[in-house]
């Protein structure tokens, strides 16, 4: 199976209490494509300024993540900037800079329309429905979207998860979407607005799978240190995507592995500023770390 | 093995937004006695007034609970009162009365002293140290505690800590300790101070275990509907050192299934006010759960 990703191409600043690193390539296409790279094809739409170098992002080539559906505009690329504090759940935005991705305007190039797996990452919802309107329907539709959208665009918002087969959130968009305390109960309630599959990220607490009946709990990877988490459920989306467009089957079973995979990947990929250590990653390493993780939960 | 637990024993008076329950029987020794006296058989050292009315807690004798440890004394038994909200993560005390229990002064009776496991619950790190001194080294010491003496009793709490086998903690109770944000180095650290094995609760996402180098974690059971918190953790602790004392095995893979047992007992303990779920639970309620446990973290 291939996937298609439709999400933001940024050039991030990012301090944290160990280091800081200027215009890093980052974005939500970016950092999943580095990460579902390992296991299958990858069709990226996106857009960039004129001065975003591709040089820096051609590992990616190299692993058949195709650029062909990214758009080149005049103007500059989009710049974030963010500081994180030795709690690294808190982070300060200090600058957003949207430039050319202001008026993001997707268009799926005709040779990415047959992809199987299609993964809409956090935009605003109205371009993930645009994108979906512009493709007959994929095997699989999965949804990451953030509390700015369950605020300030809940209609389209609904509406696009009205589409989704797997939506993605944290705990706290969880809560916010469904108006409740309990985690398991918002759950539920999402699961009959449309999803299939909802999972629910944890961060130091892992990740939920919910569907149907059935209830997934996963780990996070205990990792002592962590030096930047831009990108970590992009990341995470990446490894669970990839992993299923690899096996090739979409069913619980697979979406459970699929967790652990996604899990494995972000827990490297906070290891190093922007997607440094998914470039020097190895299948190897990768999987030595899957393994561990089976030895965290067995009793 | 038996067990040897010294705590508080009180009437408890709890509002939830489910209903009220008043003067119920409650403390950390009732609640811990409740869950571990379904694998073994258990020694309370605790004080009550003449209030207090030991028909409520028959069921306990049924079960191998001994209370003859129990002092009764002139005046009222400890009284506290609590308010839930909708956020069972919040609560605000009502009111305190120690009465009785503000002298606790516990004496470990002869037929107690070679009890084989001993929790000491949270109560005053002086008091927890006098049950040590009145006792030869038990198999394994497993201690309580809570920010209150963390941040006011530091010096007597780390001398208990360092003669502690197993620390049961809550992850902000780790963090504090330690004053450090990251969950896996505040434990590493704590692992240095004394004990072998250092539990950490995180409510709805369930409990890590560390010890050495190893790591185990495990789910929170997927509650939807808690009636009352009041007692989590001690039936908690009650599941995990009763389910040790009925293995006989002081070792690590017996604690993960420990804190499956301990998990699973808490979780039946929050579905009522008080103990009574605990009452009317029977051995394969329990045991269905804990199986329901393994399909939760199974891929």
């Amino acid at each position: 199976m291939n996937i298609l990703v439709v999400g933001s191409i940024a050039l991030d600043s990012v301090e944290t209490p160990w280091g800081s690193a200027n215009d890093s390539p980052g974005g939500s296409a970016l950092y999943f494509s580095s990460a579902a790279s390992f296991f299958a094809p990858v069709n990226v739409v996106g857009v960039v300024g004129t001065d975003f170098d591709f040089k820096a992002v051609d590992f990616l080539r190299q692993r058949s993540v195709n650029f062909d559906g990214i758009d080149q505009q005049e103007g500059l690329t989009f710049r974030w900037g963010g500081r994180y504090h030795m709690d690294l759940n808190q982070r300060d935005t200090l600058f957003t800079d949207l430039n050319v991705f202001e008026n993001f305007n997707p268009k799926i190039p005709e040779f990415y329309r047959n992809s199987d797996l299609v993964f809409l990452a956090n935009i605003d919802p109205d371009l993930q429905m645009q994108v979906l309107r512009q493709i007959p329907r994929p095997k699989l539709v999965i949804l990451d979207t953030m509390n700015f959208w369950i605020t300030g665009k809940r209609k389209s918002l609904d509406e696009v998860i009205g589409q989704t087969d797997v939506l993605i959130l944290n705990d706290e968009e969880a809560r916010m979407l469904t108006d409740t305390g309990n985690l398991i109960t918002a759950g539920r309630r999402i699961l009959e607005r449309g999803p299939k599959f909802l999972i629910i990220k944890k961060g130091e607490h892992g990740a939920v799978l919910l569907h149907d009946n059935s209830y997934f709990s996963a780990p996070a990877y205990p990792l002592e240190k962590v030096v930047d988490p831009t990108g970590a459920g992009d990341s995470f989306a990446g490894g669970f995507v990839g992993y299923i467009a690899h096996t090739g089957k979409i069913d619980e079973p697979t979406m459970r592995r699929a967790i652990i995979y996604g899990s494995t990947v972000a827990s490297f990929n906070v290891e190093d500023f922007s997607f440094r250590r998914l470039v020097s990653l190895n299948r190897k390493e990768m999987e030595a770390r899957v393994d561990d993780f089976s030895r965290i939960t067995v009793y």
